[in-house]
C-alpha cells in the first residue's frame, strides 16, 4: 500500500498523454493530490496546483509518484536530483516505470539512508496463493474486452465513482500499473507468476460485505492471443457476478496483431460468459461499454442504439454519458 | 538445455512413486540414462542398472537428475553428499524439486568450482517475448482436459512414440519440470510471468517443416479455476492445428476443488475448439484420449466405445492401447 497523498511528478513530459498516470489520478483520486511538480519545458499540466516538495510536504504529501512516461528507458539526471532530494527530506517513491526504481543504486542508497520506500508497482510484493476457487461473499463486476485497450479500466473506474456518488459500498480493485497508483494499491496481474494469477485476483477480492461491489480492473481479451491468459485468470479468480462487455468500434484489427479480427460483441458475450460460470453460475452479461472517442456525437449515440437494440442490455459509452445506467443494470443482480 | 546421457538419481525415494520423474525418462527416452544410483534404503527401482558415479561416468554420463521428490521440502545431508561429489567429479546437476538447488549455497561454490552447471528446471531461463501471434510452418498437437492430471503428457509423449517408430518427423515438447526432464529441455510454463505466457509457447513450438509435428504438453484445464490461464495461453501461443481431449472418467470433482464438477467431453470441445480457432482457424478436434486406470478391462473398452460412438472422434487410452489410431487421426489434417 502506497501512502497517501501524493505530490505528483510530471517532469520534463513533452505532451500531455505522456501524464496520463497523473492525469488519472487527478481524474479519480483526487483526493489522493496536493499538487503536482513540474521541471522546465513540461508540456503537461493536469491542472493541480505547482507545488515544490517543501510546499507539499507541508501540505501532507507522504509520496512522491511519477506521473508521467520516461524518454528512452532511462531515468535522467533532472528526474533523479529532484526524486533523490525527496526521499532526503523522507518522501517515498512511487513508480510504474518499465525500469525500476530499485534498479538505481543511488535512489536505493537514498531511501535506506533517510527511511523511505520506493515503490515499483510493476513488481508484485506478494506471493499469492494458488486460487482455491471457494464461493466469496460480496459481489464482482468485471469488464471483457473485444480487444485490449478498449476502456475496461475506465469503464470500472467510472461505475465505482457512480457508485460512491450514491453512498453505496464499492471498492475499485486494480489490476496493472495506473490502477495501483491511482488507488495506492492493487496487484500487477501482467508480472505475476502463471501458476499464481488466479490466486492473485482472488486475494485481491475477498470476502466482502453482501452489498459491496469490486469493481475489477479487466486486462487483455480471451481474443487476443498474446494476454488471453491473464483475461482468463480474471474471469476465474474473480468470480464476476455480472460482465461488462468493453468495445472499442473503430478498429481495424486486434492491437499489435496485424492479422487477428475483433470479434463481435455477440462472439464475446458467449464466450466469457460460460467460462465466467465456471466460477460463478449465477453471473450475467448486464451492460456494454463502448468506446466512442473517435466518433462523432451523432455517430456515437446511433452506435450506441444499435448496440443496445442488438445485445439487448444497456449499450453507453462512460466517458460521454457517466455510468448511471451501467450501476443501474447491476441493481437487478 | 540440459547435457545427456543421465544418471538417474533415486535417492532415498520411500516408494516407486516417487520416483516418477526417473521412472518418465526411463520410459519415454531409454537412451537418455545409463543407470540409476540409489542410497541406501531407496524402495523405488526403475529397472536400470545401479551405477556408482564414477560407472556412470566411465559410461558417458554427463549429468545427474534428481528423478525423485524429495521428503519435507529439503535436500538431506545424505543427498547433499552425493550431489556434492558429483559435481566435484565433473557432473552436471539437473532438478526440478521446488525448493532449488541454486538457493544451496555448497552446491553453488561446488560447481563454481568444478565449472559444473546446476539446471532448476521450475525456473525459466529465458527472457520470453511477447506473443505476435504469428501463423507458423509446421504442424501441432495439443491435449486439453476435462480436469489437470487427467494424462495430457502421457498422450503427447505416446503420440510422438509412435511416430518416432513410423519414422515420421515429430518432437514433443515439453511446458512442465517432468517433461523438461525427459527430453533435456523445454518451457517451464507455470512459472512463465503472466505476459509471456504465449510467447513461450510460440518460442517453444517455432516454424518448421511442413510435415513435421510438434506434440506440445498440455497443462491445467480449461474449466479449472486455478490454472486456465495457463491452458489458454498453450491453445493462442501454440497455434494447435489438432486437440485431444483428455479425460479421466472416475473423478468426483475437480483436482483440488471439491465444489467443482468436471466438465463432460462435449463441453470441453465446444469451449476449448472455438478459443483454439482463434490463432489457428483450421484447428479440428480429433481424438479422445481416456485414462482408464481405475477401471477394469471391461469396464474400459466398453467406456471407450460408448464415448468414441458418442463423440465420433477415436477414443483410445494410450497406455493399455497404444497412440496408433490418435497418430491416425492426425493424418487427416
Amino acid at each position: 500500500m502506497i501512502e497517501t497523498p501524493y505530490l505528483l511528478f510530471l517532469g520534463d513530459a513533452p505532451d500531455q498523454l505522456a501524464a496520463k498516470v497523473a492525469q488519472g489520478i487527478k481524474d479519480w483520486r483526487p483526493e489522493n493530490a496536493v499538487g503536482q511538480f513540474r521541471l522546465p519545458g513540461c508540456g503537461a499540466d493536469v491542472g493541480l496546483k505547482d507545488l515544490s516538495l517543501a510546499e507539499a510536504q507541508a501540505a501532507g504529501a507522504k509520496t512522491l509518484v511519477i506521473g508521467v512516461a520516461n524518454r528512452g528507458g532511462y531515468i535522467s539526471a533532472a528526474w533523479k536530483a529532484v526524486l533523490i532530494e525527496a526521499l532526503e527530506m523522507g518522501f517515498d517513491l512511487a513508480s510504474g516505470l518499465h525500469n525500476l526504481l530499485r534498479d538505481e543504486g543511488d535512489l536505493v542508497a537514498a531511501a535506506q539512508t533517510h527511511g523511505g520506500t520506493v515503490h515499483d508497482v510493476r513488481v508484485p510484493t506478494v506471493w499469492y496463493p494458488i486460487a482455491n476457487g471457494e464461493k466469496r461473499t460480496g459481489k464482482r463486476c468485471l469488464a471483457v474486452g473485444t480487444d485490449c485497450s478498449v476502456g475496461k479500466m475506465y469503464t470500472a473506474l467510472a461505475m465505482d465513482a457512480e457508485m460512491q456518488k450514491r453512498g453505496m459500498n464499492t471498492s475499485f480493485r486494480a489490476t496493472g500499473q495506473t490502477g495501483i497508483l491511482i488507488t495506492g494499491q492493487g496487484v500487477p496481474l501482467d508480472a505475476v507468476i502463471a501458476d499464481f494469477m488466479a490466486g492473485a485476483v482472488e486475494y485481491l477480492t475477498p470476502n466482502n460485505d453482501d452489498d459491496h461491489w469490486d469493481h475489477i480492473e479487466g486486462q487483455g481479451s480471451l481474443f487476443h492471443v498474446s494476454y488471453s491468459g491473464v483475461t482468463m485468470a480474471l474471469l476465474h479468480g474473480g468470480q464476476p457476478d455480472a460482465l461488462i462487455l468493453a468495445h472499442e468500434p473503430t478498429r481495424n484489427h486486434m492491437r499489435g496483431l496485424p492479422g487477428y479480427d475483433l470479434p463481435s460483441l455477440e462472439e464475446l458475450r458467449d464466450t466469457a460468459l460460460p467460462l465466467a460460470r465456471v466460477s460463478n453460475p449465477a453471473c450475467q452479461v448486464v451492460g456494454v461499454s463502448v468506446n466512442t472517442q473517435h466518433l462523432s456525437d451523432d455517430e456515437a449515440l446511433s452506435y450506441l442504439a444499435e448496440v443496445e437494440a442488438r445485445m439487448g442490455i444497456p449499450a453507453v459509452d462512460p466517458f460521454r454519458q457517466g455510468a448511471a445506467r451501467l450501476v443501474d443494470a447491476l441493481a437487478t443482480l
